[in-house]
């Protein structure tokens, strides 16, 4: 835990009440004590330095976040839901790299029983999430939206992605770089990338994402785990759109005090 | 499971022997049976297709595998251990993306008691790395070596780096991209990159580093935990090297069948 994310129910006026798990931390870790500062955040709000106001039967209570809003990540990801087991793991690791928005699909290469585990339940993915944030010093939590039909999510949520947005869709043996799909169009606000089953796409929902403007992006080509394959694509994407907010206005460039 | 990974165990002459937990994929998932192929290797040997000659008492036994030998992977790794349950997550992954050593060291910053733990030991490593090359296809097993000594790292292990690798150090807030400092050396057959503690190298040890040659290279600016860092870095590392091979001999070029 690099900060301490808050949910807004912890804030209360000027101060702000941890739970156990970090006030524990901030006790036996980090071993701070009344008068000293720790980094903390609120959920999609600010992150500063905060004073410690009083430690009372080993919770921890500070004064209220205050300081900068760290930008929205400008990548959104659509991603073919994995094995639970895989699901599950991935969510920390997507919220410290930062996504905006995460849409978990079903396709025909996805069982449909993955959607009735608790990898995609909410009690599962916003403890993880937030731990993420934590890791990354981040307040962002990603937007989760979980759609079990393919069907569905082609009629109502792909049309419905921004305008202006680069989308990509990840497909082994697609010829193009994430790189060079991304520098192509580089005044284009967000990014939509998305990651299909390990046994790929089929044929029509390859279509259905082609015909909403998706560009087919691939990477070396190496068999990999979803999980290992969501990390490598979102650092090629974030290292791309570094390199080409060098030459952009400086509102797109992204970190956190 | 891409591929079945046989141990050289395995193989007796004209044909190999799956285990058990193998033998249940290919008959229980893949559903195949004698006079069907299967796609098998042998550990830093030959991989291709494999008919199946016989299924008796739940063992299957195939043609023992010919064909290419994957080439060795170019990126070799040193890694300061991150806890246990993070670097026995990471053997997987670290397998699938492929890389040819992977020194694991201690620093001012890693708990030595970190070293006592399951997650160094081969009885561990060695079976997930083997998974790590079924989901990749690969046969070429990462060589791992564990020293807990920084400086014994630094007096035996440092000097013994083949020459004319390219030596990249990753450091939160360096300016030169792992995609700059590996195109600026296109000719470099290897690669070694340097992966520190979450709370970072010591002045020392970065001193150490820098004595040997080692460039400080940066990623975009986020506090990431050590299995995700890895992953990222590795990605844009392959990805730089497989931009500077299309200038570079055909031979420097990876992929398995």
């Amino acid at each position: 835990m690099n900060a301490v994310i808050l949910e807004t129910s912890q804030v209360d006026g000027a101060t702000a009440r941890l739970d156990a798990r970090q006030s524990k931390h901030v006790t036996d870790v980090l071993k701070k004590s009344v008068g000293d500062q720790i980094l903390a955040g609120v959920v999609d709000g600010p992150i500063g330095l905060c004073g410690i106001v009083a430690v009372d039967e080993d919770i921890v209570r500070i004064a209220a976040p205050a300081g900068p809003i760290p930008p929205r990540p400008s990548i959104d990801l659509i991603l073919a839901l994995p094995r639970p087991k895989v699901m599950k793991r991935l969510w920390m690791p997507l919220a410290s790299l930062g996504v905006g928005r995460i849409l978990v699909i079903g396709a025909e290469k996805v069982e449909p029983f993955y959607f009735d585990s608790h990898a995609v339940a909410p009690d599962t993915y916003r403890p993880r999430l937030l731990e993420g944030l934590e890791q990354a010093r981040d307040t962002r939590l990603p937007e989760v939206v979980v759609i079990k039909a393919f069907d569905w999510f082609a009629r109502k949520h792909l049309p419905a992605l921004e305008a202006s947005s680069v989308r990509l869709l990840a497909h082994p043996g697609a010829t193009t770089s994430v790189r060079d799909a991304i520098r192509a169009r580089p005044q284009s606000p967000r990014i939509v990338l998305a990651i299909g089953p390990e046994g790929g796409w089929s044929a029509r929902e390859l279509d259905v994402f082609g015909q909403a403007g998706f560009l087919s992006v691939g990477m070396r080509d190496r068999a990999l785990r979803t999980d290992t394959a969501v990390v490598a694509l979102l650092a090629l994407a974030y290292e791309a759109r570094a390199e080409t907010s060098i030459a952009s206005p400086p509102q797109a460039a992204s970190g956190v005090v």
